[in-house]
Formats: structure tokens, C-alpha cells, sequence
């Protein structure tokens, strides 16, 4: 069966594409030997990260670029990171509602990953997620991460380019540096722009991303460098506006990427990614092998029966003595 | 030297506290002992986690907190949760610029942590320095995260309390059910509530927290099961206005975690907070372990020579072959 399933997913079949989803959020028996199979098929697609503040309309634009590439021929993934809701007993499927558009086009396939909590969880979800997509011959991969922090930073290393949206009057300088998306933006897009205060955010962004660069050691003079200079674009998503621009970019930066600098940019990346990923696979097995000896640890910390780094020594010499069991 | 600073740190002196708060962020030799030396002295301080998106006013209504409790005579920590940032080569300093009216009381300790993007590292720095405040006998900790996102939830995890900033007008249903704020809230302010459509954000957030309670399976009747039910509070946190109110609120929600249902609610919670850090500890140990192995792995993984969970067997299977060395 996980042969079949293998090269169901490798024909693009859409519920072969579902099911193996499914089995990466299961965590079910397989989906070990799934993921490494379809493995050498995939690091085709064009992977982009979508992220920015609730409310930038970042969906609205994901759902537009979906059109954008469709309109190009290209069959594309949407992958949607929303943190599970005790709520709805899953992801939230708000996305899902702004990508009606899209629904009945066998070319396009739509998930929203749940998050589970667990830490690395979304790394590695997401990862396999994306090698399950890539593999199965979906050209372009739009990865929508929500919110600003720490978690985005991590997603946004995934993508070969992402997109950072903001909506005008973003807030006072404090906040957009603390919200760290000037560091992970390849394109800025200023989304809502026919509202008050479109040009003048998108110039405050230009000067913040000028005075970035002018901190920075390098001497050389603009240009001259082969560094990527992320542009700041203008959009208004709900009636495409914007979108056929903010394509180009994204291919420019895309062919940036096979430039003797962004070869070095984009081969970092992949090596983060891959880091990341293993050590989530690692540290899933640990906690896999340790289960309800972390649990009963973890009871003897919460009532101070024990100390933190003492238990976590304890907890390592247990996992450096035993095998791990195959999946 | 290492029983001097926990001497001192006992002691409450400021400027031990802040070597040991570096200590953590370096991850020092000694880092070890010092936490666990420290852990047995921890536990008596009252855990506040305040969150909300970026440019809902946390940041000035946790000074404005910090002042409340101070006109209480209870001494207060800060802990604030920025991602680091290339551009400035650390944490921002925002939130100090906001804290600065605390700035010269002995009696406030503030610190900005830098999430360092490793996988846990975050739960990990945020626990080790909750301990170290502890310790020092801050009788209120205040830990302030930055934007919404699985991020914060899992942050959110570490507070007795939470309370959940958000702004009027923070957008449409979809969006405020997306961030997972509803799930993570203890008190919810509406805050900058003498703008336009602050009670309207109010009521529609009591409408959602309803929609929720109905949703739920508890058949009892509101008022008998002894659940939480979370407040909906306006502030106005630039001129302090609410912030009584609120602090109110918060000592309502702790007399509540002593109830039967609170105390099951407080225990689960500080069990899932052991269970994250000790998870994070064992992570961060494999990881020093197999250090340059897994480098080297996710090198050939990048270039496809590898599939990713062949490699994390492979690793885990020399992990289990070694001995951990004392830091």
C-alpha cells in the first residue's frame, strides 16, 4: 500500500496527495518510509512564504497569486499554518473560506496545518508537507504562516523568497522593527493600499530597509555587491491589483537565487532547513523513545521533587542506553 | 563563584540577577548548577504572561502593570519576548524604551530575551530566567510576548495568568478566531478603548467567548461547574486608565486557581510547562551530542544524498551509542 501510495502522490493525484497529509499529521505508521520515498522526487517546486500581522490580508493575497500562477499555467500547493483551536477541535478553516475561488481546480491543492503545539512539531510537519507537495509535481508551493514572532522567522526559512505583507499605518517604528519582518522579507508588499497612509508606510519602509543596509559593515557601493535589495510593492489584493507585479519580483528574486551571492543565500537556506528538520525528526524519536518517562520526570519537576537539568541528564543517559525501535 | 551568584540571586541583589539572566543567554558552564540550585527556591512568584498583536499597546500596558503592582509594594520582573534581530544584532530595546519610567527602581527588574531561532530555545530561556526571578524573590513576574502565533501559545503556557491585549477594531471574526487568542486568554483588555469602536470589539469578543462556552460539551449550567470564565476589561493603558480593574481581574482568576476546578487548571498547566522545558533540555543536550554529525548530515541532505528520516535514524542510533559529557 505505501508503494502505491507512493506513486499515486508521484502522478499527482490529489487524494493521494490528501492522504499522505494526513498521514504526516497522524503521525501514523508509514509516513516514515512515505516521506523519505518521495524525497529524491522532490526540490523542484518554487517554495514562497507568505506571512504578516492578522488582519494585512495575506490570505486574500495568497488566494491571489494562486491565480496569478494558475493563470501561468502552473499547478500550485497552498500550505496554511494556523495554530490549532480546542474551538474547532483543529486548524480554523478561515482560509479555506477565502480560497473558495480556487475550490473544483484539480491544479490547485489547499491544506491548513495545524500546528499540534509540539515543539519543532510545525518544522517538520511543514517540511514533509512540502516534500510531499513538491514531489508530487505541484510547480509552485505558497506557504501562509500567520502572525508575526518567532514561529514566522522559522517558517519563513523554509521558502526560497517570502513575501512579507503589511498594511498601511502599520504602527510606530518600534513595533515594525520589534515585529522582526524587515530581516526576513525578500519582497515588501503595502496590501490594502487604496487606504490612507498606503505611500507613506511603503516610504517609511524603504527608509528603515536604508538605513538597514547603512548599518550594515559592507562598504561596496550599491550595486555593486550582487545583494538582494528587497522592493517595497503596493497591492490591493481583493481586486488583484498589485499581483502581476508583485510575480515579477518574485521572479527576479528567484533568478537572483542562481546569481553567484544568492547561490550562497539559497544554498544557507536549504542547509538551515535541512538542520531544522533533522533535529525535529531527532527530537520527535527522543521524545518518542522517552514518552512516559519524560511524563512521570516532568510530574517530579512540576512539585520540585526534582531540578531541571538534573532530570534532563537523567532523561538523556536513559535514551544514550537503549535502541530505537523502528517505526 | 557559582554558590556566591546563587547567594546573591537569593538575595535579590539586582546585578547578580542580571549575571545570571547572561549566563542563560550564553549558555555558560555553570548554567546547569545555577539553574538547578536556584529551582529548589523557585515557585512562589505570581506568573503573568501578557500578549496580543503588535501595536495593541502590551508593551505600555505591562508598564503600566509594573506600576500597579509597584503602588501594591510587591516587586516586580519583567520578562519580554522579542525576536532577535540581525539588524541590531540582539533584542530591540523597544520595550525598555516604554519601561523607562521603571528605570532606577530597584524594586523592577526588566530583561528582553532574544529568541536565538534554535527549536525550543525559547520555552528553554524564558523557563531558566522565570526560575532566576523566582528565585530573587519578584514577587510578580510579567512576561510579555510578542505577536500572535503558535509562538505565543506555546509561551502562554509558562503564565498562570493570561491576559490578551487586543485593539478596537482588530478585524474581522475570521481573523480574530484565527490568531487562537480566544483559547489562550484568562482576561481579555480592550485597550486604547477611547478610540472609535472599542465597545463594539468588546461585545463582539463576549459574543465569541459565548459561541465558545455553547459550543462546548459542558452541559451545566453557567456559574455551577466552577469553570473560569474570562472577563472582558477596557483600559486606556497610556494614562493608566483600567489598569486597577485589571489587576483586580488577575487577582480574581489566582484566588480561582485554588478552587477545585482552578487547581486541577493550575496543575495541568505547570505539569505541560515542566514537560516543555525538560523536552527543550533533552533536545538542546543531543543536539551539543551530535553537534557536528548533524552539520554534516543536513549537508548531504540539502544535496538530496540522504532522505531525512534515514538520516534522523542514524543519528538517534549514535546518540544512543554515547555517553554524556558533564558541561
Amino acid at each position: 500500500m505505501a508503494q502505491e501510495l507512493v506513486a499515486a502522490v508521484l502522478c499527482g493525484e490529489e487524494r493521494a496527495v490528501a492522504q499522505a497529509c494526513r498521514l504526516i499529521d497522524d503521525r501514523r505508521p508509514g509516513v516514515r518510509e512515505l516521506i523519505d520515498a518521495l524525497y529524491a522526487h522532490a526540490g523542484r517546486a518554487r517554495l514562497i512564504g507568505v506571512t504578516g500581522s492578522p488582519g494585512s490580508g495575506k490570505s486574500t493575497l495568497t488566494a491571489g497569486l494562486v491565480a496569478q500562477y494558475r493563470a501561468l499555467g502552473q499547478r500550485v500547493g497552498v500550505l496554511a499554518v494556523d495554530p490549532s483551536s480546542p474551538f474547532t477541535g483543529g486548524a480554523i478553516l478561515g482560509d479555506r473560506v477565502r480560497m473558495q475561488r480556487h475550490f473544483g481546480d484539480a491544479s490547485v491543492f489547499i491544506r491548513s496545518l495545524a500546528t499540534r503545539g509540539a515543539q519543532g512539531g510545525l518544522s517538520r510537519s511543514l517540511e514533509e508537507h512540502v516534500v510531499v507537495l513538491d514531489a508530487a509535481g505541484y510547480e509552485v508551493i505558497l506557504i501562509e504562516t500567520v502572525g508575526v514572532g518567532q514561529d514566522e522567522l522559522d517558517v519563513g526559512g523554509v521558502a526560497e523568497s517570502t513575501v512579507v505583507v503589511v498594511q498601511p499605518d502599520m504602527g510606530d517604528d518600534v513595533q515594525a522593527a520589534k515585529s522582526g519582518i524587515l530581516e526576513i522579507a525578500d519582497v515588501f508588499v503595502v496590501n490594502k493600499a487604496d487606504r490612507a497612509g498606503a505611500d507613506r508606510t511603503a516610504l517609511e519602509l524603504e527608509q528603515r530597509l536604508e538605513l538597514g543596509r547603512a548599518a550594515s559593515l559592507s562598504s561596496e557601493p550599491s550595486g555593486t555587491s550582487g545583494a538582494w535589495y528587497p522592493p517595497v510593492l503596493k497591492s490591493v489584493a481583493l481586486n488583484d491589483s498589485g499581483l502581476p507585479e508583485l510575480v515579477a519580483a518574485l521572479g527576479r528574486h528567484r533568478a537572483w537565487l542562481d546569481t553567484p551571492v544568492g547561490l550562497g543565500h539559497a544554498e544557507a537556506r536549504r542547509q538551515a532547513s535541512a538542520e531544522r528538520l533533522l533535529f525535529a525528526l531527532i527530537c520527535e524519536r527522543a521524545q518518542l523513545i522517552l514518552g512516559s518517562e519524560l511524563k512521570r520526570a516532568a510530574e517530579r519537576l512540576a512539585k520540585r521533587e526534582l531540578t531541571p537539568h538534573r532530570a534532563a541528564d537523567e532523561l538523556i543517559e536513559l535514551l544514550s542506553g537503549r535502541k530505537i525501535s523502528a517505526s
